[in-house]
């Protein structure tokens, strides 16, 4: 796996391995929400990904570039979300385990959906410290490789492929948005932009609820997120060191937005464009909503990151 | 508008026109659905289509085709539905006006559409007669053309150029599946597939609360649809003599889905796909769920008929 930041070279390398595995996922658009916001948003379609994220090109990038030696023991991760579904089925595909490391409250359906790509899970108590104690004993044990959700270069340059993706067919644009919870997917899309489009400005969209980045960009230190209140599931994590450092230097802001806009705008990118997405893909629309101002007239790329929801339990119907 | 059956030429012609107005709906797979199901199926996609609804490809067809003469009073129909949205959009983008005659009582969501499409409403009482009576009387008082939902070869043309478009991309398939209300898709269906895919197999699928097509094609005469009992709200008309004609000479089989089946297949496509589709689009694959060894090892395309949903209110979600 990569150990410094990835260069041009490397998110090339990245996309050549991953393009092998991983669907090229469409952009779509919507006359009425253009209309609507005054601009011309382009829709990334990583809910269309497999397993329904975007996370499945990390995922792909680290387990495929690890070497023979190197990959002999799988892989190991902690995760309850779309990570530790994209790190088992990318194992699957590799014929290696992945040991999937989950507290014992997660919801049924991400047990199920792990368990459904072949990973092997592991029941910890819902506390960082058991995670990790359990974390490092799997991988004592077994020999497995540890492949972070994203404090991980390799992982950094496979989400980078999304934006490169989205140049490729679109040209520049004036702002491409992806939402940030530990900064992966933020941390790609800032080197592809860098690398393929530095006309564009790239924006970080977040909860309000579970501002840490945008308080960690703000004060130039890394805020943990303590107690973090959204619906949005996947955005919880804060910044490590890796992701943090990329974003600093080449985001030109980032966002928040608040619970009611992004059930909005979640609710908005299904009623009119007949698609579901997970509230945390509908931070970066949220925005829009928000600052609408800003975006007047402009060419804008969203990164739809993932359409994972529980389907019997929609933020906007009351129980 | 077209006075007889349509003919070969007649839905090549309908193609041409009505292609120029509508989007090209992609086909979509699921390669887990394929797996569970033990079949190939390719889902023509209509819920992307202007309106959310195959409906609007009829509504394009019948007043594109009018002369400036018959036009030129604008169009009328009776539909609480999709239909209604589709005249309405096609007759703005034609610049002429569209009556649409609604019951009082129709859902706040759909006067909403109509309205949005600039369709002007006119509310009746929720019987049949005070609508064809309001029917009646603005066509005499404004002049404008009546556009039935699918008694109306026109329509039917219109609503053919789905399995066209599917036929073109994909060639011959072992089935072809369209749900049946009023029949206007299915004999389109029937139709196309006589004509560029005489090897596919037809088959109609309705829910069995709402089974008026499956008992007149077995006694060989119209039943009413009485009383219908499903979520498919698009499916509640019964067939009219030009539909029926079309369908008995033409279909293979219709086959009834009962309402569990439905739901399980609508959320089956909404979990799998990441996509929205009504109650009445889900009803095909229902019949597969149903019927798995009939479909076992075969190439099946299933029309995707809308994905106008009402999001407050999913039949899997108690209230």
């Amino acid at each position: 796996m990569l150990k410094l930041e990835p260069t041009k070279q490397n998110i090339f390398e990245a996309h050549k391995l991953v393009k092998r595995h991983v669907h090229h996922t469409p952009m779509m658009s919507s006359k009425s929400i253009n209309a609507l916001l005054g601009c011309k948003i382009f829709f990334k379609c990583e809910n269309f990904q497999k397993v329904g994220a975007f996370k499945f090109r990390g995922a792909v990038n680290a387990i495929f570039s690890l070497n023979k030696t190197e990959v002999a023991r799988g892989v190991a991760t902690h995760s309850s979300g779309n990570h530790a579904a994209a790190l088992s089925l990318a194992a699957k595909m590799r014929n290696i385990p992945a040991y999937i490391v989950m507290p014992r409250t997660a919801p049924q359906n991400k047990k199920a959906a792990v368990e459904g790509y072949g990973g092997k899970i592991f029941y910890c108590e819902p506390t960082l410290q058991a995670r990790e104690e359990m974390l490092n004993d799997i991988v004592e044990k077994t020999g497995a490789v540890f492949v972070h959700p994203y404090d991980n270069y390799s992982i950094i340059a496979g989400q980078a492929t999304v934006a490169k993706e989205i140049y490729e067919e679109l040209g520049a644009l004036d702002y491409i948005i992806a939402p940030v919870g530990g900064g992966g997917l933020l941390s790609g899309t800032c080197l592809s932009t860098r690398f393929f489009s530095p006309i564009t400005e790239v924006i970080g969209a977040e909860p309000k609820g579970a501002d840490d980045a945008f308080r960690s960009l703000r004060d130039a230190m890394i805020h943990p997120s303590v107690n973090p209140q959204t619906v949005c599931d996947g955005l919880l994590t804060q910044l490590c060191d890796k992701t943090f450092s990329i974003i600093s230097k080449n985001v030109s802001e980032i966002f928040t937005a608040e619970e009611g806009s992004i059930i909005l705008a979640m609710r908005m990118i299904w009623e009119r464009m007949k698609i579901i997405v997970e509230p945390s893909a509908a931070v970066a629309l949220a925005v829009i909503l928000e600052n609408k101002d800003k975006f007047a007239g402009k060419s804008v790329g969203i990164i739809l990151t993932g359409g994972n929801v529980d389907l019997g339990n929609l933020p906007w119907i009351e129980k």
